[in-house]
C-alpha cells in the first residue's frame, strides 16, 4: 500500500513529507493506522545527527496511538479494529529478560530493531522508486500507517483519545514508571526532580500518585513553575538563584537529602548532583535523561558506600503490553493528567514546526494528528 | 586504671607498646577487657597517613572481642562478665537511621566518634604524663582495656572463641553482610568478586551461604586460589592472563553478566569494571573497598539506564547489636568458617609484625591475642 510519512532523509535536515510504499504485515506482524504521534526529544536526538546509532533514510517517531488494520499469520492477541499503542520496548513474555522479575528490557527483537528493520531483517517501508526506508525504534509513527511486531503493541481501551494517550507511548510512561516501577517510591517520601520538561512533569505527577510528601522541582527556567505546580511540585529551586553550592542547599531543603532523586535533564553534571543530594543511608537516584554520546557520570565511591544507590530507567521500567493499558486506564479515570502537557497539535504536514517549537522551548509536547 | 596499648603516635610510624591511663566508664559507657583483635587494612590506612580524617596520637584497632568488666550508670543491656564484640557502627535503635528500614548507619555518636572521643566529647585514654590519646572508630581494640558506649557493643554467646570471632567485628560481617544485607543475593545467582583478600573471601563464603550457583573470583595473584576455592569460589580469573578486555571476558563467562558483582579492592578502575560486567537489565554492583582520598568512580550513564544498579556497603549493611550475635552463631554452628582465614596470631608486643605481614601480602588476617 501507499501511505504518507515524514521521512528523515539525512541527519540535520528537516523531515520531508512524502508518499511511501508500505508492505503488508508478515507472520507475527501487524499493520497499524497511526492516528496521532508525539514528537519526542529522542526523535530530535536522532534527527540532529547526535545519535551515533542513527540510520538514514528512516521514518522516525515512537510515541503513537492507532488502530489495527490487518494482522499477519500467527498473530493471536490482536485483531483489526483494536486500538493500540506502539512499544519501542516490546514485551515478548518469553525471553530471559521478560521472565526476569527485575527488568523490562525485552531483548526478543533488539538487534533487528537497532538496525531499523523488522525481525526478518527487512524493512516494510520504501520510497516510490524502491529505495528502502528504515524503521525507527521499531515504531515509525511519523507514518500514517506502519507495521510492527505483535509483541510491540499494547492493546488499549477503545474510548481513549488517540491525541492524548499517544503520549503514554513514551513520555508519560517513562516519567511515571521511573517513580513507580524503578524507584518504587513509598508514601511520604521526599523527592527531587531535576528538569521540568515533559519527562520531569510526568515524574512529578508520578510522585503525587505515589503519595510523596515533598516534591522539589529544579530548573533554570522559572516559566516552568505554574505547570509543575499543577502536576504536584511542592517546592521550586532555581539553581541560578542559589547562593553557594546546589547540593548542600537541596540536602538542607529535604532535611538531610531526598529519599529519591530523578535526573530528567541528560546532563551528566546534573546526574552527579542528583546522586549527591540523595539521603545518606538510603537515598536512591534514578537517571532518566539520555546523555550525549561518550559523556560519563562520576562521583566519589564514598557516596555509595554511605548508602546512596545509583540507578537508571528505560521506558520507566514498564512492561509495555502489561503496563501501558493500565496507565491508559489511569488517565481515563482521572488519576493522572495528560491534556495540559499536549501544548500543540498539528497535521503531519507541519511536523517540522513541532521540532521548531521544541528547539525554542515553547512546547511541552507537540502531537501530530493524522 | 592502667592498661597496655599499642599507640599510634604519628602517621607513618610503627605503633608503640606502652602503658596508658584509662578512665572508667561514664554514664552509658562500658569498660571492656579486649581478649583478641584483628589487624585490618583500615587500621593500616589510617596509620599510613593516607586517611585524611586520621588523628594522632590514637589507639587504633576496631576488630575485637572481649569481656565486660564494668558498666557505667544507666547501662541496662550489658553486665560484667558478658562477652562482647565492639561495633564501629553502633546501633542505638532510636535515631532516624536505626528506625529506617534501609540502612545500618546509626548516627547517634557519629560526630564524636569521628573526632576520636566518647559521646561527652572527651577521651578516656591518656599518656602517663596526662597527654590525651584519642579513640579510633569508637573502638580502640589495640588496647588491652577500652571503654565504649553501650550502643557500640554486641553481646555474644560465651562459648565463642575470642581469637576467631573478633574477625566478625569487621571483615567477616563486611563481606558476608554485603551479600546478604546489601545485595540480598538470591539462590542460583551468578556473582563476581574482585579481590581475594580477607573481605573478598568473606564475600565468597557469603555467596556460598546464599546459594549462588557461580562464584567467580578475580585477582592478580594466583596464590589466592586454593583458599578462595575452599570458601566457595567456582571460577578463577587472573586479569593478567586474559587476552583483550576483562569486562567482555567476564560477561561471557557469566553468560551475559553477573547478577551481582562485588569490589573488594578499593581501586576505582576495578569498581568500574565490576559495574560494567553486571548483567544488563538487573545486575547490581556493590562497592565494599575504600578508595584513596579524592578518587572517583565513573561510567557512562547508559550502563545504569540499561538496568545496572550501583551500590555501596559499610559494615556489610549489618545492624551490629542485632546481626553480629547471629553471625557468631553461624560460625559456632559451622555455617561459616573463620579459622583458616586467621593465618597469624601474635601477642600485642609483636603487633607491628602483623602490619608487616599485611604489607608483604603474607597474611589474610593477623590477630593479636592479649
Amino acid at each position: 500500500m501507499r501511505t504518507k510519512a515524514a521521512v528523515a532523509l539525512a541527519a540535520g535536515k528537516p523531515l520531508e513529507i512524502m508518499d511511501v510504499n508500505l508492505e503488508g504485515p508478515k507472520a507475527g506482524e501487524v499493520l497499524v493506522e497511526i492516528k496521532a504521534t508525539g514528537i519526542c526529544h529522542t526523535d530530535e536526538f536522532t534527527l540532529s545527527g547526535a545519535d551515533p546509532e542513527g540510520l538514514f533514510p528512516a521514518i522516525l517517531g515512537h510515541e503513537g496511538a492507532g488502530v489495527v488494520l490487518e494482522v499477519g499469520d500467527g498473530v493471536t492477541s490482536l485483531k483489526p479494529g483494536d486500538h493500540v499503542i506502539p512499544l519501542y520496548t516490546p514485551e515478548c513474555r518469553e525471553c530471559e529478560y521478560c521472565l526476569h522479575p527485575k527488568t523490562n528490557l525485552c531483548q526478543a527483537i533488539r538487534s533487528t530493531q537497532g538496525r531499523g528493520v523488522m525481525p526478518d531483517g527487512t524493512s516494510r517501508f520504501s520510497m516510490l522508486d524502491g529505495t528502502p526506508i528504515l524503521h525507527y525504534m521499531g515504531c515509525s509513527t511519523f507514518s500514517n500507517h506502519t507495521v510492527l511486531p505483535e509483541i510491540a503493541l499494547a492493546k488499549i481501551r477503545p474510548d481513549a483519545p488517540f491525541d492524548k494517550v499517544c503520549y503514554i507511548g513514551c513520555g508519560v510512561t517513562t516519567g511515571i514508571g521511573a517513580v513507580i516501577n524503578t524507584a518504587k517510591v513509598e508514601i511520604g517520601s521526599r523527592a527531587i526532580v531535576f528538569g521540568l520538561g515533559g519527562i520531569g512533569l510526568n515524574v512529578i505527577q508520578g510522585l503525587r500518585l505515589a503519595g510523596a510528601d515533598q516534591i522539589v522541582g529544579v530548573d533554570l527556567n522559572p516559566d516552568k513553575v505554574p505547570m509543575a505546580e499543577r502536576f504536584g511540585m511542592t517546592h521550586f529551586v532555581n539553581p541560578s538563584e542559589v547562593e553557594g553550592d546546589l547540593v548542600p542547599y537541596l540536602v538542607d531543603l529535604t532535611k538531610g537529602g531526598a529519599d529519591y532523586t530523578f535526573d530528567a535533564t541528560g546532563n551528566v553534571q546534573v546526574m552527579r548532583a542528583a546522586l549527591e543530594c540523595a539521603h545518606k543511608g538510603w537515598g536512591e537516584s534514578i537517571i532518566i535523561g539520555v546523555a550525549p554520546a561518550g559523556a560519563e557520570i562520576a562521583t566519589r565511591p564514598f557516596q555509595l558506600v554511605t548508602g546512596r544507590v545509583w540507578r537508571g530507567t528505560a521506558f520507566g521500567g514498564a512492561r509495555g503490553r502489561t503496563d501501558v493499558p493500565k496507565i491508559v486506564d489511569w488517565y481515563m479515570d482521572g488519576k493522572i493528567e495528560i491534556d495540559p502537557m499536549i501544548t500543540h497539535t498539528m497535521p503531519l504536514e507541519d511536523i517540522n514546526k513541532g521540532f521548531d517549537l521544541m528547539h525554542e522551548g515553547k512546547s511541552i509536547r507537540s502531537v501530530v494528528v493524522y
